[in-house]
């Protein structure tokens, strides 16, 4: 079954198709999807990054027992038995400000004024509110019980100094980024992105921009690759168009291994007389070529090999076939090796508005639109996958049906999952 | 009940709380949450944005009528009527490849080999698969019949030329893009991103990495609200710490206001002697303050102003209370300035966990930790909103539960909607 084709050296005597549970397998044992490295980045850069060791708190947050109302620092044993009728008289003997050392210290039987935010003084374990109080020049009547350690949060009780504030792995939101603040943190060790070289073969293809002679027609490949590859967490660098021509497609694709953590081809591998990224990648290292074709519809003529340590997707040239292609073997291989956390695939149920049929022996996946029918349930049309080489369909489609290859069809009516398209962007 | 604050003056003498539907119809009513303009960006650094202009395509897609076989170039009536047993003959007149204009012309009786995506030739309307033909020197046998315009794609099938592609206010990812690179498209006229200038304030924050002296904290709030600002589509400038103090204040307030589409402040606007940002900024244009405190739990001190058409948040010190307000009100218009497409609320039901109870006339957000019961709902905890100085609440918290200030509590085991704290990150 998952057989290792290293000793692919013609590859067009080994055009047999491999299921995509099966090219799945290989993949995972011939390239483990490790993380590509740690790099220090300053705090305001650390948004939505992955966070490579875990952030062990410096010191207390707070730093110290701050009040958390306008009041009067007090020892709470002092208010003990006050109430509304009764109150309890206190010298006042100084005043706390915020963002400065306390110059008092609370003896039994006094108080000192404080403010929100400002560290307790020495003595006091608790704060009473102004509305609780009644000042008569140097004393102060406190008309209410506080107990220990109210209306004040004690040192560390956000972030004890010595705790894991956050771990290895996490994403950094807002709330993250606040924690490392906290901590005093001005760079962040993260996760490198995975650094993927991307380009575009095939004697048809133009660079937007260009003038478009007849019969070419403008690259998509290159360019919707790039925005996926933004999209699951690495950083793309697009070395457009390369032609199809043994020594060119040599010099181009260990230009681009050397560059990268992971190249993506698209184009150049279709059915047709020149299937050169293969045979030039088989010389480029080992074990070279580990999948030729998957049986899949669409994006049969997909190859993946793995050159000394990284891989190399060659994906179909017609868009739809690439993007859908991308979205499932490779999507999933960038997110670890960014280490980001596991998607959850957004799916919903649906159920099917035709009967749909199964491209024979290969695994089918039908691009469908959604709509609510009148009991509020998803029902999915497909959209036709214009032949594979439209670019409309998958930005008019929402999302699509897996169809196992041991079935025949899915009958109309079926309860099927819709696998969504577009992730939520940000 | 709406009444615009706008001859606030002495803005202490008018500290009437309004309630968070009334804060969000003032904000509405004074600042319209306009788009802060457009620019020109290539098309590698459109991944994201927004399309200010709808795409309307220059040309057809695909450019010409496309073979989407290997096979041969036909005129389809030549094939009427042939099957497995019954051949029609051909005259093989030429070969098409990708890339290139045809050079031959098919007439009745002829064909020209052709492959997966080159341009049909003039006089062809189909194409037959190789599978179904048998070629004799000059001659092809074609064993099936083949309908007009079969296996292959017609010009503007994919996209027609004047059509709009993709419209104003789409999010361009993965499949826009591709379709911008099929019209030929270089450089994409997104909105920009809204300008955020954003300062803390008060005596007792420090910047991270400075040394931290007896009394103070780190400053948390600038750090996470600049995150919160890029997570909705604005871009975040850090102006860092500020002094409480009139003078130093007015003069960074201006270079904010300069600088930028919106200000957001926080810190400094808590209950104490130093209420200076609300006086400032009612010198420094008009309407001014527009909101002088919110009927809410936490965030009470927030402050609202418009100087010249230019939004000032001034958010309270605490960061989770910042980060609250942030969410509710200030996320909005920032999402709306930058014209992101409207934000789904993401909520979940849940039964809660315990009582929960409203701070009396105050609308009132209980922070919140989600677990499935054995039944497979949700239940809801309340996170401590430790006194709302906590920066670790909102890192551990799910999301938080909405209370109305007409209720006095929500009951144990009542069902809830929470409010999901944590968007999705990319």
């Amino acid at each position: 079954m998952c057989t290792y084709l290293t000793e692919l050296e013609a590859p067009s005597l080994f055009k047999k198709l491999v299921s995509l549970d099966e090219a799945k397998q290989i993949i995972a044992a011939s390239f483990p999807s490790k993380p590509v490295g740690k790099e220090n980045i300053p705090l305001e850069h650390a948004y939505n990054r992955i966070l490579a060791e875990d952030a062990v708190a410096p010191l207390d947050v707070p730093p110290f027992n701050r009040s958390t109302m306008d009041g009067y620092a007090v020892k709470a044993e002092d208010t003990f038995g006050a109430d509304e009728n009764r109150a309890t008289a206190l010298k006042l003997c100084g005043h706390v400000r915020v963002g400065e050392p306390p110059k008092v210290t609370i003896e039994k039987g006094t108080t000192a004024e404080i403010v929100t935010g400002a560290p307790l003084p020495e003595g006091a374990d608790a704060v009473v509110m102004f509305e609780d109080t009644v000042q008569k020049e140097d004393t102060v009547l406190i008309h209410t019980s506080v107990s220990r350690g109210e209306n004040l949060m004690k040192a560390g009780s956000d972030i004890h100094k010595g705790e894991t504030a956050l771990r290895k792995g996490q994403t950094l939101g807002a709330y993250e980024i606040g924690v490392l603040a906290a901590l005093g943190v001005t760079d962040v060790k993260v996760y490198k992105r995975p650094k993927v070289t991307i380009l575009s073969t095939g004697a048809e293809v133009v660079e937007p921009g260009e003038p478009l002679p007849a019969g070419k027609i403008y690259d998509i490949n290159a360019h919707a690759v790039s925005a996926a590859v933004i999209e699951c967490g690495g950083e793309p660098v697009n070395l457009g168009i390369v032609e199809d021509e043994s020594q060119k497609m040599e010099t181009t694709l260990k230009q681009a291994l050397s560059m990268a953590d992971m190249v993506i081809t698209s184009g150049g591998v279709s059915v047709g007389p020149t299937d050169i990224i293969p045979k030039v990648l088989n010389t480029l290292g080992k074990p070279g070529v580990i999948v030729y074709g998957i049986a899949i519809k669409p994006g049969k003529p997909t190859t993946v090999a793995v050159i000394n340590g990284k891989p190399v997707f060659s994906l179909p040239g017609h868009p739809t076939s690439a993007l859908m292609i991308f979205q499932l073997l490779v999507r999933p291989v960038i997110a670890r090796m960014a280490r980001r956390p596991a998607e959850k695939p957004r799916t919903v149920k649906a159920v099917t508005a035709t009967r749909m049929f199964v491209a024979r022996g290969r695994r089918t996946f039908v691009t469908v639109h959604l709509e609510k029918n009148e009991a509020g349930k998803f029902v999915a049309s497909p959209v036709p996958l214009g032949l594979s080489g439209a670019i409309t369909t998958l930005s008019k489609a929402d999302g699509f049906i897996e169809i196992h290859e041991s079935r025949q069809f899915i009958d109309a009516g079926e309860e099927v999952i819709v696998h969504r398209l577009k992730p939520n962007l940000y």
